[in-house]
């Protein structure tokens, strides 16, 4: 089937917009930009671009669905703290039908604000997890969270549940759907854990992900143990060779970072959870300049307290330019960058991020149309990095499949996610 | 006339909701909370609460409506040099149809955001401000912006100005109107501009406004050319003796927090402004910490770029935490009370600001059956600085008067306003 959309302002990599429109058959787009008319082209299906912005998809590159029903549970702790007496007691707690009522309120919430692709990793409901990615006709790199608790038997448990994973989901759903090794965090899983972690990414060829210099405590706590920055300390163990994304690396030098770039090493940025959690910001213009890949999460809702990339978008056009004193940091281009080809590149989606001929069809349409987007003129970079807001996503299409149609869900039932969530919730401390 | 309304949630000034209701009755609450019910009480309008959080209305204590038309221009410039290139140019082309059109602007999306006062310093359209305000059903503390250029001739201009603005406005349209005087800041305004202005504002009874230390910058020259910070300037000059707002206090010691506090001076913390210009952070939990009286605002769309007091709470809520390494700085609950009661409170509205009975009936009505606000239980106060949008905002009351009614404005007519917002805006630069 062949799809064309005309009369809307399509949105380069650069973050202008083209009037114009889109073509797109078998799940891949044709043609974008101007000169698209249902004067000069056949097509099966029109849809009326009406004005609005067609824009690449988000792509949330940190995150932990099952834990989205701690949304607001335990507020202001400490992370030790808060890992401590409000996570992990509640995550003991966690059944199946908690996890999943969680993994259902994650997709529906970042499908609703224009989320077409995600990273999650958490040690529960992990092949649920794929199921429901398949069904909602999302994009996912997902992996199995794994701590290093528990002596080698454990290990060896998880290292399994992993590899099985691996096998059952790496490239299934048409190639929407990805895996990963995932070990928590240097923290939590000792040295010789994480070099089996590592084993076994390279010999599936996938994807590594951790946590890494998140606090400055853990920093410290693993100069005390290991005699190294956690930094340092995978980039010995020769892990930085691998395909590696970090999450956070908040707390990192300059050397560090040469180090990241050096080997193409990955960051995302969590701008929310970290300032949320008191573990600082990560110097993310300064990786920028030293050649670092960065992109943007929104890790779990337990820490942030929402799955909404538009608002991690503006927290990132904003804090560093605070920080920094500097108004040039990180401009909205980046920040726009960030949030969609950059995220895209870093979870391996590389036929995905930009709205162009050759490209897989995952974008969405903002309403243009109000009062917070008003004078509208020729300001669509900044509007997007500053004023825009999730509630104007109209219209999400992943892989050329329509999965928000006018503010309504498709492939997800909304209500039945959420009452089902208030629900479950209840079981919770 | 007495209007009921019942089956909601009714939150507290500590932030904890109540089942229960409202009534008011002449613009006033005579009952709030539980056992308000349609059995026990007669009444004239009845509305169904639905299970929507009633929360107190926003109050923004800084911004510039004028200007409205400038959100997204000139991106990303230092201070001085986004004045110098950006805003006194565009400012200069400024006519009272551009002025005009900005206000209804700001007014709409302030309104549809659940603002029901506001502080506004403008030098442009100020009694047609007054006017707009009076229609619209809002409530405002508002003054001629004045800068202490061309001598005394213009100095005299700009104080009569404010004064015929105070006798005709102070305490207008049924009390919801108060004025100010204004002077735009010290390295705008000498000192013996200074104390002329504070001389009006003793003369008039009214509040005392204006920028002070925003930026590192201007307080080194401050100190360069006058020997002193300007706050302690302010102080020297007996200017804290009066009722006064500072908009800003970025860059000011504990020295200075304990004149802010020692004589009642408040403060208003406009984070997504200073972030953006690069001006830095405002150091809040240490004011607060030293007794300063605080609230928020969002400055101006041309340095936001959004009027919208629930991403202000949201960023107010995460940027200390991040700064300070420390989750319990400026807690959810503090920051709800900035955005609400601590801003009427400097504003001199003081019969507003919480839902209880004898206040005024300044509120709104939240929907919280959303994806972002599940689970529901009992999270309200980190629901609503964390994960609130505004686009849950669907009605407004202010003194009694219903000015958005099932997200549709009453008194304002948005259509028009986008309309006539986009058709001045060209006129710009």
């Amino acid at each position: 089937m062949k799809t064309l959309i005309d009369n809307g302002l399509i949105m380069s990599a650069e973050g202008k917009l083209t009037a114009g429109g889109i073509i797109m058959e078998g799940g891949t787009i044709t043609r974008a930009g101007s000169g698209v008319s249902r004067e000069t082209e056949d097509y099966d299906e029109h849809i009326d671009g009406k004005g609005r912005w067609f824009l690449p998809g988000f792509v949330n590159t940190h995150g932990h669905a099952g834990s989205t029903l701690l949304r607001g549970a335990g507020e202001e702790l400490p992370l030790r703290q808060w890992l401590e007496q409000v996570m992990w007691p509640n995550e003991q707690k966690l059944d199946r039908d908690m996890v999943s009522a969680a993994q259902d309120l994650a997709l529906a919430e970042m499908l609703r604000s224009g989320t077409t692709a995600f990273l999650d990793m958490y040690h529960l409901g992990i092949h649920d997890l794929a199921e429901k990615t398949s069904a909602s006709g999302m994009r996912a790199v997902l992996g199995r969270g794994m701590i290093g608790f528990g002596g080698e038997a454990g290990w060896q448990e998880r290292l399994d549940a992993s590899a099985d994973f691996i096998d059952s989901w790496h490239e299934a759903a048409e190639g929407r759907i990805r895996t990963a090794v995932m070990p928590h965090a240097p923290y939590t899983c000792p040295p010789a854990f994480m070099e089996k972690a590592a084993s076994l990414a390279v010999e599936k060829g996938v994807l590594f992900h951790t946590h890494c210099a998140e606090t400055r405590q853990e920093c410290r706590d693993h100069r005390r143990e290991h005699g190294l920055h956690p930094v340092d300390h995978l980039h010995q163990l020769g892990i930085f060779q691998l395909d590696v994304l970090l999450a956070h690396a908040v707390h990192i030098t300059e050397a560090h970072m040469q180090i990241l770039a050096d080997t193409g090493t990955g960051v995302s940025h969590n701008p929310s959870s970290n300032a949320k959690l008191g573990s600082g910001t990560a110097p993310i213009p300064e990786m920028m300049k030293a050649g670092v890949r960065t992109a943007l999460g929104t890790d779990s809702t337990a820490s942030n307290n929402t799955l909404d990339m538009v608002e991690e978008m503006r927290l990132a056009a904003l804090i560093h330019k605070g920080r920094l004193e500097d108004p040039e940091a990180l401009p909205a281009a980046d920040v726009f960058r960030m949030a969609t080809s950059g995220g895209s590149e870093l979870l391996g989606f590389h036929q995905t991020g930009v709205i162009q001929a050759g490209m897989e069809a995952d974008f969405i349409a903002v309403n243009p149309h109000s009062l917070h987007l008003t004078p509208n003129l020729d300001r669509a970079a900044a509007h997007t990095a500053y004023s825009l807001k999730s509630s104007d996503v109209e219209d999400v299409w992943v892989q050329g499949r329509r999965l928000m149609k006018n503010k309504e869900l498709v492939t997800l039932d909304e209500e039945r996610i959420r009452f089902n969530a208030d629900k479950q919730a209840a079981k919770l401390l």
